[in-house]
């Protein structure tokens, strides 16, 4: 296999040393050791180490714990906790509980960052109990066919993370390491995975074990070769998935390192945002609260929700607008509303019904006939419209007002913004903790633009 | 028949004395006597004289004087112009020529407004030359089919006045004469024909003659019963159709003279319509220009058209419309266009291709990279985005520019406009000449919510 220099060199900078694969090896083995000494549970490495497909650095050893399907939920997880925790104080590491599907334990050991994760060793990944006793079954696949491609899946991680499309998260809504590895196994190494991305059309199916049975809606569909049932890349929105084929037929193009570099650009001054705004003259509105104790995968897809339903009741008042985003930091969030006005005539129009619906434009008749309304009603193309005041000329009244709490916000959001919140207005939104969050949204553009941008090409 | 007590008084007040009919017809006599006596044609009085449908004080007699169809168009329009004139002399007339599809001869004599047309005499009126041609057949029809319902005419052409729907002139778009007489006759008087359109619906088709023939796209449609193929409410629009028919409604509910009233509200003075203004809050402005030289039914359809250009100008810019109106007077025109917003952010999103679409999108990534743009490009749900500064942030500045002549003007309107145009903007729309124009489009109601304020009911 032929490869361009620079990635010979992307890979000596980022191939783990022997050393450190070496350690974390020995790690991870002392602990599958003491959990299968306990007699309880099989154990196993799984994850990026497990595959030896870790980029040189990276920090993380997940050790599941097999127990046996008979188990009850309950007895798994009390058993497979005290386990953890036991294994975690023998080892004389720092250790927290945390939650996903199930509780597990977080473990930090020599600065390693560790996962003991309780699951069922069920015999194939259709019977599964819960998401975590699928993952053994992918790093049994991904060892068993990954062959020659630990390179090729180094590269595609570390050109998906430079270009911010890795992390299936829902903040990232990008490319998990398995789908990272699936892909390039499929399609024959990194260079044949991009030649087929530069031509990718939403839809895309990638059946690598030819199960070819169920159909998903998601913009890239990859059948999960160890469940059937399962898309691979279902967390994969479509901007995620097209900004990886545009860095795709960009590099192909013009192959350079800089490909390979996450962008490290510091967030804008207070000054230069505020001079940023004022340049582009729309109105920047931010919602600020307390952020719910709950993980970022159960938070950020409310904080999106939450976003969608204040737009609504935005562009209903009068308010549309041009972006928006959200962020959730550890104490508090943020959404962030670009809109296009910030006043709003009193006027609003509000349609009634079709005039040949008689007893609706009876009734809508008769409700405005003796109200103080602005015009109206009158027959506009053959449907009643009438000219109300409106409630709230103002942006940022309605969103100071209770109104906010009457949309769809997520459950925990909700609970956090009953307690109250901020509404910060133009250059105002600056926030040191979210400079980082408030720069990318006035500078955003995709990621091969900012390559181009910075490479000069 | 039984009548409403209120309908006697009206009548009472719309028949035309004795008196007056002997004496227009008289003078209608005298005049088909003229033109028979040239030998040059047969002649005969059509329109509402004709029909003893005219209302009270009415002062139009239409002459049609009926050459034979062999006599080629050219000789048709000299002679019978000719002819014509040399009659409204004869008979000591003021008159001027006037064009509508040919030439004819507008007289006044002693008050009367006398149309001398010349017109070929077909043998039917599917075999007319042009469209005036059709008119003594109508004339024919109503005379041979009215019988008793003189009466109820008179009381829908009056309940069609007062209520702003009577006329089938481009500004109006309501109901002809000849479709009131049609309507009246189909559905067996005044009563009948107000229950049936309590019930209209769009689309409702009447066939007095069971042609059932062709099929029309109009909101009413009333299958000519002198020509098949012709729609008598073509010119009906769907907001005049349903005014109608909630004004009968209205009626059939609670029948009051003050359906059979013109309201005559004096316009706003400048005062009153600054302070209706400031309470919308929202953005007027007005663009003036001279009048071109051609007939409201040539020149309105042009204004409609223009203001529609304009409005849609205005969204693309950032402007959205609440409405627009358009008035013709004698000496300027005026298109009103009530804005939402009159300063626009200098940021403007400007769609691109989608991501997939490779050469497209490699195009506009490489147009705008390195260009002045406010954001972007980027992607969002799978589309190209970049944000630009737009040229015009002021909906004054946009109305003031020659960016006005590039869009789809009417001819006329554009040939006037080349010649400058005003834009005033606020309470400075207000202008004695469209006084009227302009509180009716701030008061604007539909004619039974009028009635309703009017009589409290």
């Amino acid at each position: 296999m032929t490869r361009c220099p620079c990635e010979e060199e992307v890979l000596r900078r980022i191939r783990p040393t022997p050393e450190e694969r070496a350690y974390i090896r020995t790690i991870g083995e002392r602990l599958i050791e003491a959990v299968e000494r306990s007699g309880m549970a099989k154990a196993m490495m799984v994850g990026s180490v497990a595959r030896d497909t870790f980029v040189r650095g990276d920090r993380d050893l997940d050790i599941f714990m097999l127990f046996d399907p008979s188990l009850p939920r309950e007895d798994l997880q009390e058993k497979g906790l005290s386990l953890a925790r036991r294994i975690a104080e023998e080892f004389g590491a720092t250790w927290r509980e945390k939650y996903a599907e199930h509780p597990y334990i977080n473990a930090t050991i020599n600065s390693l960052d560790i996962d003991l994760v309780p699951c069922y060793a069920v015999p194939s990944a259709t019977e599964i109990k819960s998401a975590v006793d699928r993952t053994p079954f992918h790093t049994r696949y991904i060892r068993a066919h990954i062959g020659d491609y630990v390179d090729d899946v180094l590269l595609m991680k570390q050109f998906a993370k430079a270009g911010g499309v890795y992390g299936s998260d829902h903040m990232t809504e990008g490319f998990s390491g398995y789908l990272c590895e699936i892909l390039t196994i499929y399609y024959g190494g990194f260079h044949p995975l991009l030649e087929a991305a530069a031509c990718w059309k939403p839809g895309e199916v990638v059946d690598i074990e030819d199960h070819g049975t169920k159909s998903f809606e998601e913009p890239l569909v990859v059948i999960d070769p160890v469940d059937p049932e399962r898309n691979v890349a279902a967390a994969l929105s479509v901007s995620r998935m097209f900004e990886f084929v545009e860095l795709a037929r960009g590099y192909l193009e013009e192959p350079s390192e800089a490909f390979f570099c996450r962008p490290s650009s510091p967030p804008l001054s207070r000054e230069v945002f505020a001079r940023l705004l004022a340049a582009r003259g729309t109105y920047l509105f931010a919602i600020t609260f307390a952020t719910p104790e709950y993980t970022p995968d159960t938070v950020v897809p409310q904080l999106r929700k939450s976003a969608e339903s204040i737009r609504e009741l935005l562009e209903r008042s009068g308010f549309p607008a041009n972006r928006l985003d959200v962020c959730m930091q550890k104490d508090r969030c943020m959404l962030l509303f670009e809109l296009m006005a910030n006043e709003v005539p009193v006027m609003r129009r509000h349609i009634g019904p079709p005039a040949w619906s008689r007893g609706n434009a009876a009734k809508f008749v008769a409700k405005y006939v003796d109200d103080e309304v602005l015009a109206g009603p009158y027959i506009e193309d053959g449907r009643y419209v009438v000219e109300l005041p409106r409630t709230f000329t103002r942006a940022v009244d309605l969103l100071r007002s209770k109104a906010l709490l009457d949309v769809a916000l997520g459950k925990h959001v909700r609970r956090s913004m009953e307690n109250g919140w901020t509404v910060s207005v133009g250059a105002g939104c600056w926030d040191r903790e979210f400079a980082g969050f408030l720069s990318g949204f006035l500078e955003r553009s995709s990621p091969l633009v900012r390559i181009r941008r910075i490479t000069g090409k």
